[in-house]
């Protein structure tokens, strides 16, 4: 029932007890969005900083609402990889927003364990938004409430995520999250963009697309990233699209009321067909109303230890 | 009396009634200038996004201070061109912003149309920041108010544009309104910066300024974009200047108590000169002030349909 | 014991009496950093903004943080160099800011003089936040705090300021607000790093470090701007490193209870070794914190032109 964790780096360290405290704190927050006044005061008077070192609009403003509906207030920090180069130490930033009195540091960072490397060394509460291909949790979170939400339930479903799983930290946090919860998770994409060992993690690995779409309850399109391509991992949009596009007419081949997911933003036309994107099936804009909710919950369940001088 | 849209798009799909309506609701809000405390919760709990694909510091800070003494949330938003090329659709941005709960857009696009897009797709109210060469109703309509407060009323007033009316959103925006409200309304300028069918409008053309000038009781000098030189559009600086720019000299060929407006930044030596801008005709910063209390009477006008939910 | 000052132009403006009353309103502010609510209610319905045509993630940050604790709203305007290049006058941006009812600008520049050229132009209360090489007056008073909380005292203190005397308006403003409160302020750096007429501000220069550092009861290392090595300033990083950076070695030459201090951020390696910085002698990250809190001072002690209106 309760939840003592000061910081939020990754699904991987959670445990199943942990991601329904999680869950069941959720829908009080996503309540609130139907009111007219969508605020509550449980962080007035705190601070929370976003600190991001790779660009993003969508996970910031995420962030960036659910901290403001929580009544705190955000200073957001982008910091472009060149002044990187030249400037402090991560550490050093992190100490300097910590000597603020910043409560939380919500993350994203190119380098995988750059959120732990605050954690430890900070009393504040520090918040994964987006490591390398590490993990990215409040995704893996809303993915899954949204799956709970929409299907009732998370154990024994059969749930596919498809495309660039060696470099996605969103489907790291997914299988790390829907393994621990009890679902069968089997991922589907080009043999190049699937990490050799994703077996142990208790993965099934197809390489066929419409082979593995038919048993499938849940359907997860990870964005591709085209830079991919000039790495050689993949040999052209076309055999891409030809291949794992999720089109409506493979969609047909799922079971009726599969769920699409997708955590944007979509490239339509690529990984996903504009009128799957469109189906009925899809879930895509639950899943960002969900975001808010689930970071409002993430950002109440969190101690920054900074309370403890306060009696 | 009332007044029922959703959206802010342009004054040309407004009529007298609604630009009176809005007009009436302005004062109240300018007043609240002159307290203390220069805040009013009408937007307490409300989400206000700045989606900006066009860089601009001066009406973003106009709308995210209106919209914050309205004690709204907001989330600023800057997407520059090249991120567009390789990103999501402005549909799919719109409608993962509505998921976010958003009750306001705030939309500036290089595309004429954009806004109406959103509008249209969405429950979410959209306001039109400037779209393209169309219309930019929130300078329009403060152009407007400045007009009416300085000069008591609109109707029988000679107003004279003058610079780049065919790339300017600013004096679309103002003939739609100006018109409306019963103003005769002029224009001045190079000829290939004068759109050919404008006269269909209602608007008078002079392609003489000093001929022009001699029965304004208002003139609207716009800001020259001086990239539009490398189109070849006007041959010089020099000439342009000659020829059009307002200068004290000018002025003094105007009636004495002509109302001299620029919707800024100025380019002070090009289309205006400094000792006109700063002579007691000019009400420059009166139009900054009016600003965000018309923008402010905006919000508090528009009706997000999300309240349907509300009861 | 009142403060009657619009604006915080540099600390060369103030007097020793000006110096004493900030140090005395620091302190409130910083208890409430204690407190789980760090909030105050004094600028609630005021409006600051950042006006920052140099890039600062720091020194904005701080301030803004400042700001939003004492309930003011802040909008951040980033102006890049390019733009002003094209754009309107900084007067003309002042006046626009002034229009809007702005409180409070907190402006940095590159020229000498710009904060003083708006203070005198505007009703706004004026903050520089760091103009040219002249003066960054926070930096000097959360300096003077912090040698004020830690020692006891400042006057009679030996105060050694070490690097880039020159190019650094933290000098300057530590300098003359030392001098002032009666400390003994001494400089060392490489001489083409330190202004010739440095003494007559009653300065003692040393080119000697180890030399330098025997008597001072505080130690504020300056950050090296690599950029200044284009410039033929000093010879190499090497030479540099080894003729002045702070380490551990010459620490111990020190009195052991010398006060270190950095304005931060740190080029470890450079300027200052990491067992120096993070040695105990070390007041950093209070410095940081003290940063928020002088901050909040010097915002509630100014008085903005714009309450004569309010009675």
């Amino acid at each position: 029932m309760s939840f003592i964790y000061k910081d939020l780096l990754g699904l991987q360290y959670l445990d199943k007890k942990d991601l329904e405290t999680i869950l069941d704190s959720v829908k009080p927050f996503k309540t609130l969005f139907t009111r007219s006044v969508k605020k509550a005061p449980t962080l007035v008077g705190k601070t929370v900083v976003t600190l991001f070192y790779e660009p993003s609009t969508r996970t910031r403003t995420s962030f960036e609402i659910a901290a403001k509906r929580l009544s705190a207030d955000v200073v957001n920090l982008s910091v472009n990889a060149s002044s990187v180069v030249k400037g402090e130490s991560l550490i050093d930033t992190g100490k300097t927003l910590a000597a603020m009195n910043a409560d939380y540091i919500i993350i994203r960072h190119s380098m995988t364990g750059a959120p732990e490397i605050l954690a430890r060394a900070l009393d504040v509460s520090i918040i994964n938004a987006g490591d390398g291909f590490h993990e990215h949790p409040t995704q893996g979170l809303l993915d899954l409430y949204t799956i709970h939400e929409k299907k009732g339930r998370v154990e024994g479903l059969n749930v596919l995520l498809v495309g660039d799983i060696l470099h996605s930290r969103v489907a790291k946090s997914n299988i790390w999250a829907l393994t621990k919860m009890g679902a069968n998770v089997a991922v589907a994409g080009p043999p190049t963009l699937i990490p050799s060992n994703i077996q142990k993690l208790g993965v099934k690995v197809f390489y066929n697309l419409d082979e593995a779409i038919k048993t499938a309850d849940v359907i997860n399109i990870l964005r591709i990233q085209l830079e991919r391509q000039q790495e050689n991992l993949f040999p052209s949009v076309h055999e891409y699209v030809e291949l794992y596009q999720l089109t409506k007419t493979r969609l047909a081949k799922a079971k009726s009321d599969v769920l699409l997911m997708h955590p944007g933003p979509m490239n339509r036309g690529i990984e996903i067909s504009s009128d799957a994107a469109d189906s009925s099936n899809a879930a895509i804009n639950e899943q960002v109303t969900n975001g808010i909710a689930v970071r409002m919950a993430v950002l109440f369940l969190l101690k920054p230890n900074r309370s403890k001088n306060e009696n």
